[in-house]
């Protein structure tokens, strides 16, 4: 017999999976919850209904149209998760731009995107400037004044306050397929461009109900739920905030938007407003740690999901210590990006255990299948012992790299997700990475391409081979190591190899973050069986300290 | 512009929303987690996976295909659990059989959704042989014994468990439409006969995904999550057990399968597994009340969702006194059901207040809106005084009643899903049950038609005229009142209203809890201005005390 279908009634509503769908109990149950924005607005959901449609017809006003492009570069704000709404919901593309990145690869990425409207904070006015010339798709662009006073700069179209002022906020916004693009972005990898990701509305509301779930049960892993007050501190251009937002907002729940990242600002507004969530990379919280020693601010209750890089079990302990919640969780940019989280046993009351199991990757969410395969797709076992590459099945990966077919099928290849990331799988599920494919570094949330650093560094006087290798770091998660072979009789200075370093951070080349602090010299480079360079052994030789599994 | 489509990569994973998919994580995280039933047997989720298949490889082999009904009638079970999984993970639709129907209703509904297969507790061995003559449709009747050894009845095909272990375990489950009807069963309303209502694949994974959500940031309202251990105290056969087992198995929890209620087994199962949420009607809770005082079952910390009728204040207030943690929802059967929970705020501390919130219907979970309006389904305002029918757009709500257009265009009429419930607003979005427009009776969980009940008591001998209504009562939520008009000299007793009941209960015509403990005498009954019988007025003239809403 075939599948048996159902007949629905002539007027039964059809429910598509939208982000406007994402609205409707918060609609109903918080409209005077307040929303905040560091120390110079709030305003009530309401409100924030109101200028959901007032940014929708002002883009509409500006030319927006189903399918364009409309690319935000701001701090994190209310602004922003104005955008996170309003784009989308009119069947726009919302782009997150990487403010991080070097100028040229901005431009290089809200041309792929074929961005057709800007919306840009004043702080980014130079970057907008000097690569607006090469960017012929643009029509507006919306400045963002922040609340100062100053002239807009010539090329923009209006300001955002005054623009939304004078807008209407009833924007007829309608149902429509929910597997229409909702957001894109890009993610730097180890060679050549980088690459666009872009995710439906079905897939985002799914992540969103899913990184939603439970934990309340566990005493030492506690929800996020009502009740809770929620400030990002991890960029809404970085992978959706990880979906946060999505999540605070459908709640309907008090949120604190911090603006560029001050630790002082960042510690008062979480005194002033009790925040009790957050979630970052290892490095803002250490930063954290130092603004609260400076301006006593009592950690205590504020629960904080760790990712992007390690946690380190020293952090993890000492965030404990100082009676945070934190617990570390495992995605990428490809993955929306929820993908597991650390789950300690309900029951378990050994503090180094229970420190272990947060900082491992944890375990799978709901929806979510991972696997570890050899190269050639074979699966291993969950022993704990075995390695291989992890692949991922789940309703919200992206599913291809925007217009580069190639990269999209490798990403791909054999039905799963490619991590490029090596874990073990214990027989309880619990995901460690090890090891990864990528050569990559992972620094305060920012990557580095090692190949292009190495390329660089290869450049500097006195040096006859390079290689550049990520090393564990307990501020930045990572910092590159270059290691060098030097020319026969030459000497090698730290301000040598970064000379071409800085030539490229002045180019914006490369991003800052690049600079080298350490460098060790050999006499070969250590190569595989098959004559590669054999970096895994290299990151092994010099990292300072073993660390927790690198997330 | 069209909106815009990624172009997924050739062999990128289409996710389907199919129930399958709800075990992905817990087949990673919950291997060696247990399910209990009753007294008699525990296993491990890695044998409920194995079993899993092995009910689906049995089925195929009595003649089970895709879009067949496979209809089952136990207790509830960890079998039960096997069907809720199985038999929509093959593509056929499992029909949860409301064994406390009349005979006769139980046959219709078995016949009207031509349930082919059935898996029949010993326990109604005696209803399935009187109506089996009845059932053309029927091809196999799987015997579940129950762990007893006693002989087969003569037309069942096999035994459970025995068919179990002969079967693979290998089931080659595979993915497809998610729109494939996953689930049915019949809801009794006013008049006529039970009406089928059906849930998809999408429908069941995206009300598991929601009703999972949070409520772990207040202290008042615990999450259910990770760590808890669940046991149903709704029977699976209603509305899919409010759908809780689809979440306890989706976060791979610890469960209790109690079998047939009783009230002491029930107080030394959730001891001995240390039982930490389950979900009931009120009558149950004082039930469970009962059994606490003559056991000494500590109640502390048992996490309690109540629903199907409503809870009052003084049962609430009880629960919590006993350190139970309880909460009211709203939903029904065409809402698969979850609509909406009752949420206090995350800062109160006055208990009358707390009490008085974890009393209403709540406020909507996500991806909920609810409306009032009036006839011509005008919006009322939410202002806690308009008072209108309540209305509903949800991802879950069934699409039609099966088979009956008129019922179905009446069900969604406006687009959206009429509840026949009559509510108040708040300006906060609790939403508060007043009346209903439906003239249905529900006592202990069952539904009662009021229609039918009249009928019978207007043939009672001495009745010039009469009719019945529901009116609050404190065990079992609600129970039948006559309201008589005596025919000129007549003399009205309780035996002889009852006795045209009773014949209809012998005749299994009516369930025997339409069976009458009260009514009044009245020298004519309350008219509407249009000259309809004013049920309204007499529910609030005869109700014994003032009530919380009845939910």
């Amino acid at each position: 017999m075939p599948l048996r279908f159902a007949e629905p009634a002539p007027e039964a509503y059809q429910f598509p999976l939208t982000i406007r769908h994402l609205l409707d109990s918060a609609m109903m149950t918080a409209p005077d919850q307040e929303i905040v924005y560091r120390d110079q607005s709030s305003y009530t959901y309401r409100e924030f209904f109101g200028r959901i449609g007032r940014l929708a017809s002002l883009l509409e006003g500006v030319g927006a149209e189903q399918g364009m492009t409309v690319a935000v570069m701001d701090w994190d704000s209310h602004r922003y998760l104005e955008a996170y709404f309003a784009v989308p919901m009119m069947g726009s593309v919302l782009m997150m731009v990487n403010v991080r990145l070097p100028p040229p690869q901005v431009a290089y990425t809200l041309n792929h995107a074929r961005a057709e409207i800007l919306l840009v904070h004043r702080d980014f006015f130079p970057l907008v400037e000097a690569i607006l010339p090469s960017l012929p798709h643009v029509k507006a662009v919306i400045a963002i004044m922040d609340g100062t006073e100053g002239a807009l700069p010539s090329y923009a179209t209006g300001e955002y306050e005054a623009l939304s002022a004078a807008a209407s906020p009833d924007y007829p916004f309608e149902d429509f397929d929910e597997n229409a693009v909702a957001t894109t972005f890009y993610t730097t990898g180890t060679t050549g461009n980088p690459k666009g990701v872009t995710f439906t509305h079905r897939q985002l509301v799914l992540h969103t109900l899913v990184a939603n779930g439970p934990g309340g049960g566990s005493k030492a892993a506690p929800g996020f739920g009502y009740g809770d007050v929620y400030m990002p501190l991890t960029p809404m251009f970085h992978v959706h905030a990880w979906g946060v937002p999505y999540i605070a907002t459908m709640l309907g729940l008090k949120q604190v938007y911090p603006g560029r990242y001050e630790p002082d600002l960042l510690c008062r507004l979480a005194t002033d407003h009790k925040v009790t969530y957050s979630h970052c990379v290892p490095t803002i919280l250490q930063m954290i740690f130092q603004a609260a020693d400076q301006t006593g601010k009592d950690l205590t209750g504020w629960k904080l999901t760790i990712g992007g890089s390690a946690m380190s079990k020293a952090l993890c302990s000492e965030a404990r210590r100082r009676g945070m919640e934190v617990l570390s969780g495992y995605g990428m940019s490809e993955t929306c990006p929820m993908v597991s989280m650390a789950r300690p046993d309900a029951g378990e009351t050994d503090e180094d255990r229970i420190v272990a199991q947060l900082t491992t990757s944890g375990v799978t969410v709901p929806l979510v299948t991972a696997q570890i395969v050899d190269d050639a797709m074979n699966v291993l076992p969950r022993d704990g012992k075995a390695r291989g590459e992890l692949v991922l099945r789940a309703p919200w990966l992206t599913p291809c790299y925007t217009g580069d077919a190639k990269a999209s099928e490798t990403l791909w290849h054999g039905g799963w997700l490619h991590t490029q990331d090596i874990a073990t799988i214990d027989p309880d599920g619990t995901i460690t990475i090890r090891d990864r494919l990528k050569d990559v570094i992972k620094t305060g949330g920012e990557w580095i391409d090692s190949i292009h650093l190495e390329e660089l560094v290869a450049t500097a006087e006195g040096v006859a081979e390079a290689s550049v290798v990520a090393i564990p770091d307990a501020k930045w998660g990572e910092r590159p190591l270059a290691v060098v072979v030097p020319k026969p009789g030459a000497t090698i200075t730290l301000d040598a190899l970064n000379a071409p370093v800085e030539a490229a951070i002045a180019e914006g080349a490369i991003t800052r973050y690049a600079r080298l602090e350490r460098f060790e010299i050999v006499a070969q480079l250590p190569r595989t069986s098959v004559g590669k360079i054999d970096k895994k052994a290299m990151r092994a030789s010099y990292a300072e300290a073993p660390q927790a599994a690198v997330a």
